[in-house]
């Protein structure tokens, strides 16, 4: 693939996948050999450096390229996001012979990462993880469990949050070592096929060089790095999700009739359609403003993805309740598009940092600077 | 059973069904040994009058039967709701020898109804029916297609909405009758356990005496009435399904920790606990509101049950929704109770009448007489 | 006047005052010779027992007094409400004495009762008052502010809530004496009829039989029957104002025409009308269920009289915003009716208990048993 | 005034209208002193070319100076908003001689213009207006009523909707000639200050060069251009009006303490305060959107200028309603700036397109081509 082409192939394979979606959703996987032609295109590292094998792109161009697989299945919309959380932690914080070993390889798909930190009983909090790093002969001992992680069934690598006598640290664990094992999960509300999996680690030896980035930091620094990469993923792909909302909806309600009239000449119909436009809309201009500033690296770059994150799975949510509704039975019934979306948008407004703690945090940053959002 | 039991009973028998549901959702079908045992305990027919086989009682009591179902399983109030349509409408316009023949059926349970008005590319417009039931010898030809028939895939009869000489008529086919094919669906949203069905009518021919009520009432007062029975065991289904949801969100912030503090101690969950027991509230009082006006045969009682329908199943729709939030991951698993009642409240704002015509109805009823929510 | 008219005589006095209202608000106060007409006609102690002077109604009737006031002018509704705080809390926690002293003065309004509970930089939170009542020869020595008295401008009484040795205490104070300072204030958002003052006590000494209940429950039981009382009369209060709304906005709407099309003719405005007609139905049957409870001193009234004003005040809220916004500019005139409600609604959002500890309180009482909302 | 500095200037002369726009509001109009150092400031014209007098200035900064006034006194924005209402109707549709004559006076606020267009039983729809222009002898002769004309009272020109044989026409009549009556009104829900009239003209002669654009295109091209750059600037005075109560609620919950907390430790204030800076700066960016659009002339710029103008309205509305809340009775005040900007704010939903038209609109739009929301 050449640079100039990603995001216009990346919306013809999103357009062909968006036919397939409702039988993967159903089978509750996407094909390895989909998962291989993602990576084939180039798809996963659009935004890791030329340097280190990636396409180097600017955040707005990642971003749009999350728009358009999110606007055909949130699955896939999620491969890209685990990629690209492992390959920003480890670009940012790993050694320079991390950066050699892992970064090529992630942009080039010849590794799939995961990323692996919720804990059982855990969820949003992460502080609270008890998974274990031990120091042991040959590098680290890792022992713990991990619950729902996105691409977890078909990983090669994963980003595990440990804690290292009591510091957190952000360690790679292969799925081929001794002692790991990946239990498949399935039947979830949304992102069906997006091979879900629980991990455990029962006295995983990993060496030394796995260590991704100081202990202590493991998680203020080299999770947070990849979780703000994947929230800001997670929001444009909610964008794309809204507007494939949008404009299924609009497509449906200018063809189906009932009583003789099409749904479109409904006034409340219409009005409802300018209200989802509205917030589309609204979702698209916060995301572009947080890839501006992410672009110029703006101290304010996390806290607006934050935002825009927010803002964008609110939408995704209520205009694929939107969609449904207007679809009436047809939005009920199996393999439906807005149906699915109606699902998986519902994900996307608890991963990444749920709406809650997202209403506290931004809460907390109008509080510390009045005008915060000029 | 007898009189006194009957709600008792239908709770424990909800509070067990409520384990099970997850499975039949996942497999699709409510086992027919329930489905029997349902007719066994007399709960298909509480408001059927003791003369025709039934309990006898008053609409408060059959609101509280579907209630308690609501909040166990959807699918299973959805049996009481399909067999009550049928019985009510052959109640109210079936003459004698059809009172006779199928209501002490219908209320033992020793057939099952289902009620078949919605066809390809029609929805909530009734009127564009193109099934036909033509005069022939031995009474009646009837040929057309009816979509999503609520337990279609196991019913022995048919309540049919059909056109005779261009006039809405309603008729009674038994499934076994040459003719009918039933196609089960499955996979749907929500309800998956309510074996949907879509039905074939080629050539069926049935004797006169099913037709209920004349030629040219078929919609207007049989179905109608079907319909206001069906809405109002749903509106009191989304009641119980709203309250479960309140409890089991309840109970979950109650139990849940992260970081130390339990959910319940969080100021923005207790807020929304507040929120949705008020809406819960007003949900209720509006069924019941509509229960004291139907005992009373009260000339608004079909109005304040669109109303009351209206308001509940965006409740459920509501609490449902906040119940998975307040869950996270663990309401987006598989098997989730709050999962599945997300799922199936969507599906409750779509059928017997979907939130926007019932928003019309409703302003209708506003503007034609001033001072109407007294 | 007769028990038996009290209500039809409330609706009609309600309905020739709703054409006044709207010259009181601007001049900021309701006319004395109306407050008088008010008290001569016995609206001011409906629920005040027979033997002390009052009319003996249920709750109920009570309620549909302040709808109706409520649906003319929230002043007008206040002097119930105020009268009827002081009322509750003598007729409950008084002994033999006072209630033979004051109820009948204040049923028959031969005395004007206000409520002095806020102080600067207090608001909601009652515990932290500073005024003081100190024991002195002849009884008690108060000192202190009360702000926001709604009839403190023309009351011959205050309610005053104030610390005795650090126990909160309840202190009946005569306007007339020495040292009660009376400052009235105007041009507030809403209420602006309703003679508001701020008040200064200094060294005001009352007899010690002023003093209402013991020393420590003067918050805890007597302010706080005051205040559930007076949740009560708002809650009803909004119900009215709300329906109002809603009769206002539908006759609006049936008359008016914009490009040749009658408001009431776009499925938006019926739309509308609709959910309106749903929240303010709401309401009520929630205001209803509360009267019900108070009528048989069900352990819940306190807290489903809190459930009940939360509602009614957001459903006036809303209401009058819709109404507004269909009455377009017409809704923003000098002397419009519905955009006075506009402007009251929002005062009852936040007096006699805010949104925002109500939520909280509701939500602790959805956490303390499960099944609430039945 | 240099071009360099027009903004800072507006941004601190905003500042300090602040302080003094509760009187304003509570008097009914902004001192003429105060109208002239607006103009004499250059704030009426940053938009106009510098060739007509003007700072020529982009439409992101007319709309940063717009947000300082909204965030200070709406009255006040909206003197810039109806001065450049005209300015650009007579820019864009006026002759050589018309902008040579016009616009330096507006530019330099040596003439005071408004936009008569409303007219009584006519509301939104501008199509039925009946005031008519009848050539005659010297010119025009103006016959009709005008009603809710901002700054109509103190203007000493209108741009006048009105019909020539049946088409429209837009026609500038100077306030001083024969027949003109201005009849000012005040007490009005929001915008006390704007010095609104309604105004009646009893064959008002101007001469023929008065008539600004072609006939048949006064409303469709005149008016409409005049509608759009109203909205775009009271879209923007709702950003910075949104903003500001962002940041009085902010300051006051973190000033406020009550039973010992403050109020800003509250969760629930935090939330809020949290989802108000989402709304607060989605309606930015749209408005940001909408500059840039204006700035290159593009097709959609009129449409997205109303879908800012429409989620801006909203978020003022939105945020004054919380800021009131939040401040409690101090918000209901006299004179508080929180609760002039909730009056203030709901007009906003009213004028220059009130929010129904607007969702129709919008709605068309998304129609009208899929994808509509990149």
């Amino acid at each position: 693939m050449t640079a100039s082409t990603a995001l216009a192939d990346a919306v013809a394979f999103a357009r062909s996948a968006r036919e397939e979606a409702g039988g993967w959703d159903r089978r509750g996987a996407i094909p390895t050999d989909v998962l291989d032609a993602v990576a084939g295109a180039g798809f996963l590292a659009v935004d890791v450096p030329a340097e280190h094998g990636g396409l180097g792109r600017s955040p707005a161009e990642l971003g749009e390229l999350c728009a358009a697989f999110g606007g055909a299945c949130s699955a896939l919309r999620g491969l890209v996001t685990v990629q690209g959380m492992v390959a920003a932690a480890v670009l940012r914080w790993g050694d320079r012979e991390q950066r050699a070993r892992w970064l090529p390889a992630l942009a080039s798909g010849a590794r799939r990462a995961a990323f692996a930190a919720t804990e059982p009983g855990a969820g949003t909090d992460l502080s609270a993880a008890t998974t274990s790093a031990t120091p042991t002969v040959g590098g680290l001992r890792v022992r713990g469990r991990k619950l729902w992680v996105t691409f977890g069934a078909v990983a090669d690598v994963y980003l595990v949050l440990a804690a290292l006598d009591g510091k957190p640290v952000a360690v790679l664990v292969e799925a081929d070592r001794a002692g790991v094992t990946v239990e498949p999960i399935g039947g979830q509300l949304g992102m069906r096929a997006a091979h879900l999996a629980n991990l455990r680690f029962d006295d995983v030896v990993v060496p030394q060089e796995n260590l991704v980035g100081a202990p202590g930091f493991g998680l203020s620094h080299v999770v947070a790095t990849a979780l703000d990469h994947g929230r800001f993923t997670v929001a444009w792909g909610c964008v794309g999700l809204a507007e494939a909302c949008l404009d299924l909806a609009a497509a449906h309600v200018g063809r189906r009739s009932q009583g003789g009239v099409r749904l479109a000449e409904h006034e409340t119909v219409r009005a409802l359609l300018g209200r989802d436009l509205v917030e589309a809309s609204a979702a698209r201009r916060l995301c572009e403003h947080a890839a501006e500033l992410r672009a110029r690296a703006d101290a304010d770059a996390i806290a607006e993805t934050v935002l825009a994150k927010y803002a964008a799975a609110r939408a995704a949510s209520a205009l694929s309740e939107h969609a449904v509704q207007l679809h009436g039975a047809a939005g009920c019934a199996q393999d439906s598009t807005v149906g699915r979306f109606f699902r998986d948008a519902k994900v996307m407004r608890i991963i990444e940092g749920a709406d809650e703690p997202a209403e506290l945090r931004l809460g907390e940053y109008a509080l510390r600077r009045p005008g915060r959002s000029r």
